[in-house]
């Protein structure tokens, strides 16, 4: 049976990188980031310039009852981070409102067999990360949010099957309800 | 031509309601909820017991350059906001994710022509909302974020068109760039 765990495997590594966290003002969106990271199938989650056990540990404290081993980098030199993603044979994708819609590249995206780095920054993200992708990623064209966009781009990267998916090694399981919540521990 | 504003009117109002947002905590992540409604099509923000002007001015800050008029209601009784919604004929989707599948339901509410609420919580969320709810909607079966699972509750129900619209009012428009920044004063 097929689990959540696999789809990243199909590029063996979708990875997200997080750019420009600051502890006290992004505390809760870098945490939103991390879980979306997970939940929708990525099976890294980069952090630049500094480590943040909050963040960590929500990931730790998801997977401990969901299941799911994602890896946890922290405090990398983003740049040399993106370079190296990109000698090793991987490519970029930096997800930015200015960018092309994802709806016109990611049958390309999709179709291309290697490794993921998806680039997601807080408010200013430097020119730097726009010349180094492979692509710039429009999720729209409106202001709204890197969690979402995240959101949206893993959605269509696994075309929508991430959302029916579990980890294989998760202690408990959701049984959908129409009220309340029913939980098997399995 | 079409524009983002027409996609909620064919439901005449697509509302989201935020509930227990706390000002201190959570600051950035109903901001961000907010903005999600705005650039994914709805035309109502709605906050439950509270108001934060942090978050008007983010969505009055977005419709100054990008266009849309959004509803902005705040300090609302959500139990009471809930029920009236449900008297004059509406429908409340409170996004969970011990929820039945979006993709399981979304037809359904596809089709329905009656007006829309949303409800995004924050960490808890009172059994009253499950069951005066007409659909307890999961994003996927794991943790993740209220923003996350908004976007693509938002996508599901407008099919991805959202992703394609601007505003029709908005003094600027983003010339979508393979590099860089591109925005044109209209």
């Amino acid at each position: 049976m097929k689990g959540l765990e696999d789809l990243s495997k199909i590029y063996e590594k979708v990875y997200v990188l997080r750019l420009g966290h600051r502890p006290e003002r992004d505390k809760r969106i870098t945490t939103h980031v991390a879980l979306v990271s997970r939940a929708f199938g990525a099976n890294g989650f980069v952090l630049e310039g500094i480590c943040d056990d909050k963040v960590r540990d929500s990931l730790l404290k998801a997977s401990k009852s969901w299941g799911g081993k994602i890896d946890y980098i922290c405090n990398v030199d983003g740049k040399e981070y993106v370079k190296k993603w990109r000698e090793e044979g991987g490519e970029v994708i930096n997800l930015t409102m200015y960018g092309i819609n994802v709806e016109d590249v990611i049958d390309k995206i999709i179709i291309s067999p290697k490794k993921k780095l998806i680039i997601v920054g807080a408010e200013k993200v430097e020119r730097f990360y726009y010349d180094n992708s492979d692509y710039n990623v429009a999720i729209g064209w409106q202001p709204h949010s890197e969690v979402a966009a995240l959101a949206i781009f893993l959605d269509r990267l696994f075309k929508g099957r991430e959302l029916f998916y579990n980890y294989r090694d998760a202690p408990y399981k959701i049984i959908p309800s129409e009220r309340g919540k029913k939980v098997e521990r399995k």
